[in-house]
């Protein structure tokens, strides 16, 4: 919920440290706006300390003639002089009052409330000041530290300096603890100290950074009668803020001024300038007629982006709503978010590995974060029980080009003779129609022809027409093709529950699975027959093929596709491939489908959700059978292949770090909970679950434009009835189309959503710690949005 | 010159702020180390303020019994009050003394020989302190803030916390800007205060990041009378440190040993746990036989990895020399290195974005670090003058796929009617025998069949036999294949400088001009004659064909290929694509190569310096021709293809960083002095030049077991005399083997080296901001190498 207004520039003030003059600056600050500007807002979000010695008493006593002007409020007060967070705590314990300390959710929301009422308020440009307590990293009411929990307004941040010995170094650290946040830091401001000289220390320092940093004199001391000391602090804000408007603080507020309006300038000449430079990937832009069509983000945080929307807003220039909005994010950035934008924690991950190493060699070297990333992986990860070695690199797409390389070897060696360069160069996969695998030549050469065709793909292999799971009208089908089920009664078999679906060792003796054994069977003996290619490889996306269409595939299939290949004398047998870039990693809700499907693979591919949404990288799994096809004493019998940044210790240390993370959110009791809610009365222990409601779930299947509906994990999908259908098809595009704009106001639910289509498929993908309540809201969109669609 | 030794456990004590309580903390430490060990030493590196209350005399006052166990020193004082960097500035004002201000590297020259020699002296185990001054980031004697300046010791680190009010927030901002910089933190030791109770807050935040907190007592009030305070202070210690070595400062100091025994032993056991889990790539694991083959890097910082040795020491149990020695990264970490490792404003920059954005969806949005970086390349960049377009990928193999998948399309299309998808498939590329575009099969696809070969490898296109440039006997040399000049009466052609062979324009009046034009367009002629493949785009690295075998190609000839093929018809015309990923942005000197051969590619590809050698990024430019054949309005006319961090904001941001910092380095006097030195008599301003000394690459030339070197910009390309040759070889790393092994010492030329070869070619490549004094160092190094090996 950032906010940025074109009629007030509301900055939020950081102290380096607590006592360094926040107040008395921020009072300066708030004089000079008032001398100018007929409003001006100051507020407090917390208050510790006798009320007249409070922050917003002085900012009005020191007001001078401009009184009328000042709109100054404090939202929550306590008296004890102490940090918010033990301050709230000691009133509470007091009994007096009945305290509720408010989540930071609740905070936040209270302090854009009062923004945006000021915003409403002001009918000219005005200034609003917010002036947080102590250091920046002091904790606030909840006990997250201030600069976290006032993140998610990403306000514009004044830093008021430290001039007392060690103020240099408490000036830079607390720079940097914003900077970790993202914040934009617009200014400096500290008082001048002849002595100790940090602002001729501190000013080419910033400068470098371009950061503004300007001085002004120390106050008066403090005088023991308090009308003395009144005068003399009036002479000094009098002197600071002259009547002439001139002298450093009006600089400062010429400068702030400047960097909103350069703000508000710089976003709306964002969309025009990306429609002139970018070519974006997957995209037409014969579609994109105009800027309003550009998604302009200014920031993220959690499961939202900050959107400017200035640009579709033709009566902007008059508007007193903020021009920056949330946005759900409902693809999960092109389904890499698992722990939310911006997590603090990822952060810090990728400061450490980027202060210690930047980026080390690593063939024939090593480094803690990949040995670790490689070591928890192959041993206490996906590839428990059957990994031996982890091989890095950048994306899903290298990463299925290097477990490609790997198979066909393995392959190509154990035939005896072992095939020679030719023939190797037939070879061909087994796989299902509408995989996908990545956009790199041999990564599509893994599959089908079909849209995301090009110039070089060159399909290899035979792809089988799989079987599918859906809900439709309320209930659980599985959809069978017509050539495996010719023969049979029906192709439609309808479950009891999802859970029933996906429990693949059960269903191994169903009538179901001698058919798909037979079909199997006889497909790959007829395709022994024929010349080319010879098929090398099994590879497969396990339970989901994503961006095919998001095709749930019946998983009794894959497993017994997995058994048939691994049948038979050993130099026919195929290594299998789980490309789980998209699937692992608990975005259907397991760390590995391999348990599931009650089968490990030979390799396996992880991206995307390894890095928590943060920076490319990627590994392939590889058993030891596999590694050792490579082993020799040749160097040219190595497995070729790596990219430069090779184990960059940034990707590694924040894939440690997310790994960490996926371990404590799946094993939280309200993971464990959402899983309880789809138990059934067979199965208390789910074998499936996800994070949205099981009920809107079958009541959106339940709607007559909607062909059918499914979900797993964190991923929804809806298809739409639409004959013309396929990646071509704009049908979801359209019948969602309402979900985007967002509420008017400032309620929780008052956020636009993005999301994407696959022809007549829109998906919603959260984060694994989306909270609930917001999921709820997201569904009321969705449901909102349907209903409201004639089919 | 991180160090790290058996015998000697060293910690830093940095503290929150100043005023924290570090020299009694500390000195409470020295105290209790030496109540258990023979001997502790204690170092002030830089005091200011009166001697009597300087912090070394503290601890020598307060040791108790064993004082003379207590080996306590100061190496610069000051007695003024103030900053070190304004304290050593008065006493040089004053004029009393000649005060020389040390640089960094000499300070911390002067800390690493006095550990050193502690190390030494120290007879059994034993402990030292090395006390930093006021706050963490306070300013050094340079300028340079604490933290940076001691960062190449790496030494573990002591926090002095905060249990003032406000202290919650100084102690974790500090800790946050020494993880910015890859410190390790041991441990968090502050003062007790009921009232404030920073510690109760601190010790769980700090639990969730692995960092032990602990709180002491505080110390009693300051009295007047010196014997009184000094009777209370003692007593004050002896409660801290107790004869019965427990309580909280000896659970520390057992803590710390433990930290320092797991750091070794974990260090110890990394190599073998590499050699079970790890693949690496482009590695024969067969070559590796033992836990002494591996490299394990500890951390990294400017030109230098930190290796860890004691895995190499047979004698490592008794040894007082540092497990950790200073490795020169020869390679450039596989040519990724452009300003150093652990570069500290890429790390603010990364951690920025990562703080705003954390990862951001791309296709239909904008967000600034990937607009600004997008316009920088196009418009002021690689791109100027004729791309209009920048689309991301995320290494140099995915950016080349694009590249040639825009291409084809070019091609494609302009054909009339355009090519039917099928004889798009048989397309093929132009390029030179020795090309390497990156791993993926497409990248492959677009080269010559070789050593670099794989299974689904089909090279599809025709690649000359090019004539290069190197230097023999100190002559600049242009080598002609037979093929091209056969009728001719020589093949080697001897030109007076490099520059002169650079002088591309000049050149193309010359009769080689003519030979190379005649043979191009007669080979382009027999070419166009046969059938397959139809060659569709022109594929050059311009210079220099880095995993080739850095080979320097005669850049006329490159040129005069371009021209060729955009002679005629155009739609016969080739689109040319300029692979730049090794020798752009600087690596060869220049920007980009189009300049210099006088010609601008359609397409060209940038990463590896892109991201200053941080992770992984790519962008593919391409002129406003090559976008316009992928507009329309049909979905599935645009190019399909992208990879799920595309244009992820910390890769762009850290990019925008390093395209300054580029412009920075080589617009400085540094830069243009260094240019100078290959100025000739007739080209005072050299169209290349080399930061290796010009007078050592013609000397290592001369030697009879060198068959040719040659440089351009920051490469140096050795190749020995070997007639098997070629990639299998490994001359070039027997010859140069002794290079790999630090000179025993702390001088400043006691470094290792890391360096890779290319089967009999050597190279070693710096960075941008490499002191030539440091290269010195190392062209020293190769010349005792090689010099002392016989041929």
């Amino acid at each position: 919920m950032s906010l940025l207004f074109k009629n007030l520039r509301v900055h939020q003030v950081f102290g380096a440290n607590t006592d360094v003059g926040k107040t008395m600056l921020t009072s300066a600050l708030v004089r000079a706006s008032a001398s100018i500007y007929e409003r001006v807002y100051y507020l407090k979000p917390v208050s510790t300390g006798p009320i007249e010695e409070a922050d917003d008493e002085h900012v009005k006593r020191y007001i001078g003639a401009n009184a009328d002007r000042l709109h100054a409020s404090c939202l929550y007060r306590f008296s004890e002089p102490l940090s918010p967070h033990l301050a709230v705590k000691l009133e509470a314990d007091k009994g007096q009052t009945e305290i509720l300390v408010p989540s930071d959710e609740t905070f936040v929301q209270a302090l854009a409330s009062r923004i945006h009422k000021n915003a409403s308020a002001a009918k000219s440009y005005s200034h609003m000041y917010v002036e947080t307590a102590g250091g920046i990293h002091s904790p606030t009411l909840s006990g997250t530290t201030q600069v976290d929990s006032y993140r998610s307004l990403f306000l514009p941040t004044i830093v008021i300096g430290d001039s007392r010995l060690g103020g240099i170094s408490s000036t830079i650290s607390a720079y940097e603890s914003l900077i970790l946040r993202g914040y934009i830091v617009d200014s400096i401001l500290l008082f001048k100290d002849e002595y100790y000289r940090n602002g001729e220390y501190l000013t080419p320092y910033f400068a470098e950074k371009g950061v503004d940093v300007a001085t002004v004199d120390p106050p008066p001391p403090r005088l023991a009668d308090p009308s003395a000391n009144f005068a003399a602090t009036e002479q000094y804000y009098r002197d600071l803020v002259p009547p002439s408007q001139e002298g450093v603080i009006f600089d400062v507020l010429s400068h702030l001024d400047n960097c909103h309006s350069q703000r508000i300038e710089e976003l709306n000449s964002m969309p025009g300038r990306t429609l002139d430079t970018i070519w974006w990937p997957f995209v037409q832009h014969g579609h994109f007629k105009s800027a309003e069509d550009v998604n302009v983000i200014d920031s993220a945080r959690g499961d939202f982006f900050t959107v400017y929307n200035g640009h579709r807003r033709p009566d902007s220039e008059k508007s007193t709503s903020s021009l920056l909005e949330p946005q759900f994010d409902g693809s999960a950035s092109w389904w890499t978010q698992a722990l939310g934008h911006a997590n603090p924690i990822l952060t810090i991950a990728a400061a450490r590995a980027a202060g210690r190493y930047g980026h080390v060699m690593f063939p024939g070297a090593t480094h803690l974060p990949a040995l670790n990333l490689a070591e928890r992986l192959v041993r206490d990860g996906p590839g428990k029980g059957w990994a031996s070695r982890a091989f890095f690199s950048d994306d899903g797409s290298t990463g299925m080009e290097i477990a490609l390389k790997m198979a066909l070897r393995v392959f190509a060696m154990k035939q005896s003779p072992p095939l020679d360069m030719a023939d190797r160069k037939n070879l061909g996969v087994l796989g299902l129609k509408g995989s996908y695998h990545g956009d790199t030549i041999g990564a599509m050469d893994a599959c089908e022809e079909g849209v995301y065709t090009c110039e070089w793909h060159n399909a290899k292999g035979y792809w089988f027409d799989p079987p599918y799971i859906a809900i439709r009208k309320g209930e659980v089908h599985i959809t069978v093709p017509q050539s495996i089920i010719a023969e049979h009664s029906t192709d439609e078999i309808i479950l009891d529950s999802l859970s029933q679906a996906y429990a693949v060792n059960k269903r191994l003796d169903s009538p179901l699975a001698s058919i798909y054994r037979t079909y199997i069977r006889r497909t790959l003996c007829r395709l022994q027959e024929k010349e080319n290619p010879v098929l090398a490889a099994l590879v497969l996306e396990p339970l989901v093929m994503g961006a095919g269409g998001m095709i749930f595939v019946d998983p009794l299939f894959q497993r017994i596709l997995v058994d048939s290949v691994r049948e038979g004398e050993s130099s026919r047998t195929l290594p299998v491939i789980f490309d789980e870039v998209f699937v692992g990693l608990y975005r259907l809700g397991m760390e590995t489908c391999g348990p599931l499907l009650g089968v490990n693979p030979d390799i396996s591919v992880h991206a995307k959700v390894l890095t928590g949404g943060l920076l490319p990288l990627a590994i392939t799994l590889a058993s030891n059978e596999i590694f050792q096809a490579f082993l020799s004493d040749n160097k040219t019998d190595a497995l070729l292949h790596g990219h430069s940044y090779t184990a960059h210790p940034i990707g590694c240390e924040v894939a440690n770090e997310t790994l960490k993370m996926l371990t404590k959110i799946t094993t939280s009791e309200k993971w464990q909970s959402m899983k309880a809610k789809w138990a059934t009365s067979e199965d208390s222990d789910p074998a499936v679950f996800s994070v949205w409601d099981q009920n809107f779930v079958e009541t959106i299947s339940q709607l007559d434009h909607i062909k059918e509906v499914m979900t797993l994990g964190t991923v929804l999908a809806i298809k739409t009835r639409d004959d013309t259908g396929g990646y071509r098809s704009a049908s979801a595009q359209t019948l969602l189309k309402t979900v985007v704009a967002a509420a008017n106001g400032d309620l929780p639910n008052a956020f636009g959503m993005h999301f994407r289509t696959l022809g007549n498929v829109a998906y919603f993908i959260t984060n694994l710690n989306t909270p609930s309540e917001t999921i709820r809201v997201v569904e009321d969109k969705i449901w909102f949005a349907l209903s409201n669609t004639s089919s």
